[in-house]
């Protein structure tokens, strides 16, 4: 059994499209199937984006169970639309917001969200506490920010702060850190504790499809 | 739709059978529903009576899900059967040993185990490594062992020996440990990363059922 892959940005690049299916092939072979919701290349960015998109997602969701999906992963750190796209659904769902923050209340120490918008999103905020230590990178407001030669060594300094300031968690509220590889530039350079979201869903979803998800690997 | 529970060892304390589900209550409002495996008191404890529990574990997650269970929650470090199971029942199935190994690997820094048998359990050697760092706390061979006045204390010392040696992260394959409450009482005195089993295997839980278990909480 696959794990349908709902990314909610609009993409015709089939790179930027696959990048966590990538992603999660490669470090738990999990078999995935991608699609993205139509017509939001900006994707989601404010409350109307958002809205706009949870329907999107809850028909994609409905759609990727029809094409034979055991699981679902919503690859979004805000988990728009999850509780109604759960309701709509046989299957359990994933989503990267949630995954994330619940690894990082497991452990149980002080943790620092490090995201791109303006606050911690939901599921941090309802998992973590509504005044979870928050910061974004410097100069850096949407995930192509981080693509730039500086977006890694902006998003380190802010890893620094957040640790000085008495952090002993950093846990990731955007996913394009994941496509960065920021996890582990701050172990190495830092020693720290980072969840990074797209590997802690895809932690989740394994253990979810269980062995069947193995198995369906060519 | 609830959570059902594996326990690994035959009791008709009524007491020690819902260890597992108060925790989980408590901690995530987990709806579950416990049995136990017939006539294994002394539950696992080498290959011969793995070996002999694999079946009745098989037949007790068919019942459960027969029951209503909309995921199982097989309640050992050891993963006893855990393949077999997952491919006799079409829920979801969590695993204590995998559940902590899984959040151990993920967070990519040095591990050791903490445990009461010989060695680290299978799904932690499978995932974190043949050679991973493994102790136990000196006396304790048994579950009962840690209920003494000393169990946490002991545990204490081997954890902070396992730190001196290298350990970033203390990942317990006992989940006698969370009985005795052992995660946050090493987090209070060594302020290190703790991934307690049966708290791992129930943020699995409760994100795989979903808004359902919350809903269903009364």
């Amino acid at each position: 059994m696959s794990l349908g892959i709902i990314r909610v940005l609009t993409t015709s690049d089939d790179r930027v499209l696959q990048e966590h299916a990538r992603i999660l092939q490669t470090r738990f072979g999990l078999q995935s199937l991608t699609r993205c919701i139509p017509d939001q290349p900006n994707g989601i960015f404010d409350a109307a984006s958002e809205a706009m998109a949870v329907p999107k997602i809850v028909q994609l969701g409905r759609e990727l169970v029809d094409a034979g999906c055991g699981a679902l992963f919503l690859s979004c750190a805000a988990d728009p639309g999850l509780a109604l796209l759960r309701a709509a659904v046989p299957v359990p769902v994933i989503s990267a917001g949630s995954a994330a923050a619940r690894v990082a209340e497991h452990l149980a120490l002080p943790v620092a969200v490090l995201g791109i918008g303006t606050q911690a999103p939901a599921p941090y905020r309802s998992l973590l506490g509504q005044d979870v230590a928050y910061a974004r990178p410097e100069g850096v407001t949407q995930t192509t920010d981080l693509l730039k030669p500086e977006g890694r060594a902006r998003a380190l300094a802010c890893a620094e702060r957040l640790l000085a300031n008495g952090a002993r968690v950093i846990a990731f509220s955007c996913t394009g850190f994941s496509t960065i590889g920021l996890a582990p530039y701050l172990r190495e350079r830092l020693g720290c504790v980072v969840v990074d979201a797209v590997d802690a869903s895809g932690m989740f979803a394994v253990e979810m499809l269980g062995g069947s998800a193995e198995e369906a690997c060519a």
